[in-house]
């Protein structure tokens, strides 16, 4: 069997994936073979986790952090569902989401056997407070909103979605895996300093230059965290609340060290790179003549007819539509101004009565 | 900040992880930044895993393989339990399992919502299959065996058991996540050849030699997995059978590349080593005076006092006990016999008086 090629981003503009920061590379090398799901053995791993909660703590303004750094976004999601569930014990628990919520909280419904109940969005993709406000009950645990959605990096109104929840005695949580290391450098109100929301998910290994896997759950409050914690009876700790065992060390460690690089100048330079190339896209893309929608955060959709979409493809172009059929570009870190003109040039060659 | 020192592995004996092999190490380094989650991106990682799911079907005598390469051990479980309780749809679903059961057995139940029934073992740590064949009834949807155990390495008597769980119309499945890679070099019933079994947990990770995170999850029935599908709008690909979402490329390249480097013969030769080193460490304590589990597989679990063990973890030993409290030492690849003389002259020196 041959030698195969890695990846190479040149042509990535699908995933909210991104190349990992050299020093966050640098440190999931040098921790590839720990396991922070068995911290009393792997200390100095375990050690590192602690330094990357603070970091999120900071980043979303939390005062101490409760929570661990999960395998991804997937796996936060359904144990925020997961901790609200245990902590709540409702007899027929649901939970009630806007429809962009990411596709992990159909996994969460299906693996904890809980009702998902999703709402409408406004005209412009946000959670339509009105529908929220009328699909919870005396059974709803969690209140779920986004913070940068998937298919259109959106912000949710996340006080207001707050106080529904806690009128119904329901948690709050916010999915911030994508736009949680952008978030801090505009206006939106989303974090744990905005609104008293129960928890959050917030991915280091997208925005955050962390290398996969490397996502992030927070809690507000301890009892929340520790509905999940089962026995460990073999390990050097007692117990344990994540929902993988065995953890990766280099995720973690990679976390660590690409927040205490980047946060907060790093960060923001690429935001402001980022937020100006998805606007000088959608103004490209207008431009053509392309139904776009306006980036609020570093993501552009925009209509693309079928055959154009499959022959971008063929010509190399890592690319993704929506669920109602848009093309999706995400500006991650690996993304240039030059690469979104050769993807340009190469959509202009397919359409030349455009030009 | 400073930097952290990475961990050594020379004086853990209590992991169920270890040194990854260089060429996985490489391989790891290679695709840290890619997503096996999102295989219509990340193409050549989604081959490799390709490859790594046929070493495991043939390490574990699988016709065609069905599955796919987890975060470890405990989301192998959880899916296993998580597919048989969609595809059977029973009532009130329930799994019976010997005591000796992994503890993501307990996380799996609390996860799922299903209710784990645990049995006592026999005298030598195995299931006992009277107590098992009990325990079934109509609402049970998995029985499951342990083909290593994790506190005492036994093998289960897997042929038995599966006649139970298909008598009982229950699948059967199979925790190989730590033996499965010395299993074959031994006399035991233990794989999908053995017995008509439906899912197997085996782990690349733990002697496969593959970094952290890369689990293996196997069924012998394309429809068992495929209950476990959820759909993915915005991906590039149409659906996703695992827990996570964003997947570690660097653990399924790794375990392509350590399988396709020590299948069969490099595994085979951990195997006698660890064997060989198990038999003496053995025979070590038993001349010692210490109560101690004779080791099937390369593991020895031996009693000893409370103050010993402090003393020993002290000197720097990671070391763990069984959740009936004795010593647990596992002969890893990168357990040497000079490490484990270094350990016994150690305790020696806590209690000079049997010398």
């Amino acid at each position: 069997m041959q030698r195969a090629a890695p990846q190479t981003f040149d042509r990535v503009l699908s995933s909210m994936c991104t190349r990992p920061h050299p020093a966050a590379r640098n440190a999931a090398e040098r921790f590839l073979a720990t396991n922070p799901g068995d911290p009393a053995t792997y200390q100095t791993v375990a050690a590192l986790e602690e330094d990357a909660l603070a970091y999120l703590a900071e980043i979303t303004g939390l005062e101490t952090p409760h929570g661990y750094i999960t395998s991804g976004g997937t796996e936060a999601n359904i144990q925020a569902v997961r901790a609200a569930r245990n902590y709540l014990a409702r007899d027929d628990p649901n939970v009630v989401a806007p429809e962009s919520i990411h596709f992990s909280f159909q996994k969460a419904a299906d693996v904890l056997g809980v009702e998902l109940r999703t709402v409408p969005v406004d005209d412009d993709y946000r959670a339509d407070t009105d529908a929220v406000r009328a699909a919870v009950d005396s059974n709803t645990i969690v209140v779920a909103g986004v913070a940068g959605t998937t298919e259109f990096g959106r912000v949710d109104p996340i006080p207001e979605l707050t106080d529904i929840a806690h009128d119904a005695g329901a948690l709050m949580h916010v999915d911030a895996a994508w736009g949680g290391f952008v978030l801090p450098f505009t206006d939106h109100e989303w974090s744990f300093s905005h609104a008293p929301i129960d928890s959050m998910t917030i991915d280091p290994h997208k925005y955050g230059q962390a290398v996969v896997p490397a996502g992030g759950l927070l809690f507000r409050e301890r009892d929340v965290l520790d509905a999940l914690a089962i026995d460990t009876p073999y390990l050097e700790s007692a117990s344990q609340a994540s929902l993988t065992g065995t953890r990766s060390g280099a995720g973690v460690a990679s976390a660590a060290a690409a927040m205490r690089e980047l946060w907060p100048t790093g960060y923001r330079d690429v935001y402001e790179t980022q937020q100006a190339n998805a606007e000088w896209l959608y103004e490209q893309l207008v431009a053509r003549g392309y139904e776009t929608v306006e980036p609020e955060l570093p993501l552009v959709a925009a209509e693309l007819p079928e055959s154009e979409f499959e022959s971008l493809r063929d010509l190399g172009w890592r690319i993704s539509r929506t669920g109602s059929g848009e093309l999706r570009i995400v500006c991650m870190p690996h993304v240039t101004r030059d690469s979104l003109r050769a993807f340009l040039s190469d959509l202009d060659s397919l359409s030349p009565v455009r030009n």
